[in-house]
């Protein structure tokens, strides 16, 4: 992989170099946490910024609270082609969740300059304010209102200390009483480079994947009531054993997800993680349990089979329990979000051209994608990260890997710019 | 069965108003509720010591705390028959579990005074002190002590506001310097009646249980170590998902406790009640999975064959699963306490002078008998209750069902006076 960075046009150093610089800007006591709205967050912004000015990009904060740096395109009211990802950080997260897409776009918009290309297209970076879940109960904060889809009410969810939402977006520099102004129409097509955090890449020993879809996440709470007994004087025989349901039925949702995903109908995880078993005492036959499901797929056919399925069996596990179904919830229900094809085959062919390997995947994990792809053709590239590992001190990709997306970041934005010319790219929608 | 009680030689309605009368002895706050060593209990103990003394008992406390009521046999010498059980309570408990022990004992005495019976032996009534889990950690003090199994070092357990149970005892009026001298060498037989906390009696129209045994119980925790992985980026092919092996195994103790209670060589229950998932976040596939297992059984090779038969299982399901078993632990083992065969035999004598319907069982609960048993041939006689409910308020036995244990009792009592003087009951052990 060094051989081919000998042949890249970006600068793989100079790009590593941030990403490190960047990750360093972190809450000292636990490495690595940059959480949206904090003191931390903004001293990145203020280097991200300075960084951008320096790239010579105009910088702003649009009324949503991102960070925004814009390079001009030839013509002055050029649609948009931007860049990006987001700044903040898991608490004892990882240094490329989110930031490498940042400085990946920030490094084509620094190769552009050193090369010497003026794209027809306007070039923005941007930082999307709060992807990860923040403590205003809220996620993807910046794409939402990018998107045109930050609610009022969302503005008004309350954080730490009571500090409403809009408040916190008008501390970041954002003008959440214009926050429609945040929506844009603009966007050519949209870029988000991105560490895969799972392990099929890094086992395949590919070097990107483009992504087909955000998965849809479905969260489902299932809560059985039986009856809580005497765990020595209740007989075998004639208990209504509500652990005994909920295992069942962690046991269904693993056959389940395997038996869609085995389908080739498209990539589909279903995952029990919470178990809480009433009262939870080694000498009570249980009387209560309780599931959350989290499941994600990228067609939604595929998810609607997977709840009614779940649903028939979990009917038919408390007859054979005795026990009773009290709840089949359904918690939260997201679509999932295509990737733009014609994005997606401009891709495929700067693969080729950059001379890497690739395959076609779909994101398990939400994205500021899914929100921009709304208002424009988006799509994204994986790199793989080490062990599949994220969200964790031990996140990790290599310095070549990197460089490797980011190369294939910069040839496609060259073949969007010039595809646009030929009217191809799928137009705002 | 009010056609029964007719013939009865007890008096059902004074055992019944006495049983209410203490039960109505509860912290109001939460009833029913009258936990050892606090000022309820010591309340409750105050009207018993009154009551025992109202029916000619010589009323006192022993070294370990036991109130105990006595009456003289022929012979002043002569070994005791001792009738009893407990009256402290487990929190928001019954009015039953314990207290119908004691005071079936007591109308015995009354009865035998007013019939106007000299039993050959001495009867003793006692109240062992704190049969439930207590707040020191340890559980049947009072009956450990008689059978000269409280240790030095539980004397020394710490309770609330750091007061040793040796001082507590000491509080109750018992003589914790003394304590080998609670250890008791008299006993020619004990009797313990109890409701039987479990739904066979009321489910086969049964009037008394006769206990064959009181179960080992032994305690297991497993913990199988997995990875916790992203639920959305793992795909279901190469997870290690501790809840998937925490729930095969969950599974695994219904089957094997199934198969051996359904062999017939002996009373078996197990009983997965604690279940604990790490991180136990729905959108993290859990990392962690520790579970606590119950085991109960009268016949100690059976359980040795569930630990060996479980071991293997959660082997193997580790395996299969893909994590690691990385603790199976045995928490706690004490070995099932068998009833008496000659004291089993009179009761059954007694059953059908006494005209009522029975059946041998097992009992799956604990109880001050079984560590009577060590120091004395010791039986144990169970009253039916409503739906098997036990430990908490709805707790219940009819009067009808308690009066005819009782004279079940008091008829027992008075075929092991005379079978002592034929010599054939078992000795001393």
């Amino acid at each position: 992989m060094v051989s081919y960075l000998a042949k890249g046009r970006i600068n793989g150093a100079r790009l590593w170099g941030d990403l490190m610089t960047l990750g360093g800007i972190t809450e000292t006591e636990q490495p690595y946490t940059r959480r949206s709205f904090s003191a931390k967050f903004v001293e990145g912004r203020r280097w991200l910024a300075a960084r951008f000015r320096d790239a010579g990009l105009d910088v702003r904060i649009d009324a949503g609270g991102n960070l925004i740096g814009r390079r001009t395109g030839r013509s002055p009211d050029a649609p948009t082609i931007m860049l990006g990802s987001h700044s903040d950080s898991v608490p004892g997260g990882g240094r490329f969740d989110g930031m490498a897409g940042i400085l990946a776009g920030l490094e084509v918009a620094r190769t552009l300059e050193d090369v010497g290309v003026a794209l027809e297209h306007a070039l923005e970076v941007v930082d999307f304010l709060a992807e990860e879940p923040s403590e205003f109960g809220l996620s993807c904060i910046g794409s939402r209102a990018m998107a045109g889809a930050l609610e009022e009410g969302q503005l008004e969810q309350k954080g730490p200390g009571g500090e409403t939402l809009s408040s916190a977006i008008e501390r970041m520099g954002g003008s959440p009483g214009r926050i429609e102004s945040a929506r844009r129409r603009d966007i050519r097509a949209f870029l988000e480079l991105h560490i895969e955090q799972g392990p099929v890449l890094e086992a395949r020993g590919l070097d990107v994947g483009i992504v087909t879809a955000i998965v849809g996440i479905t969260r489902l709470e299932l809560r059985f009531v039986g009856e809580a007994a005497h765990a020595g004087t209740a007989p075998m025989r004639g208990r209504h054993d509500a652990a005994i349901a909920a295992a069942e039925v962690v046991l269904a949702v693993r056959d389940l997800a395997r038996t869609l995903d085995a389908r080739g109908e498209g990539y589909f995880v279903a995952t029990a993680g919470v178990i809480d078993v009433k009262p939870n005492a080694a000498n009570v036959v249980p009387g209560e349990a309780r599931l959350v499901i989290d499941a994600r797929c990228e067609s939604a056919p595929l998810m609607r089979r997977f709840v009614d399925d779940l649903r028939e069996r979990a009917v038919a596990v408390a007859t054979m329990t005795a026990t009773e179904l009290a709840d089949f919830k359904v918690l939260s229900d997201n679509d999932p979000a295509e990737c733009d094809p014609m994005l997606q085959r401009l891709l495929v062919e700067s693969v080729a051209s950059v001379g890497c390997s690739a395959m076609s995947m779909a994101s398990g994990a939400g994205h500021d994608a899914a929100f921009v792809s709304r208002v424009a053709p988006s799509a994204m590239i994986f790199v793989p990260c080490r062990g599949g590992r994220s969200h964790c001190p031990q996140e990790w990709s290599e310095p070549a890997q990197l460089a490797i997306g980011t190369e294939l970041m910069f040839e496609t934005v060259l073949r969007i710019d010039l595809a646009a010319l030929d009217a191809s790219v799928t137009g705002e929608r």
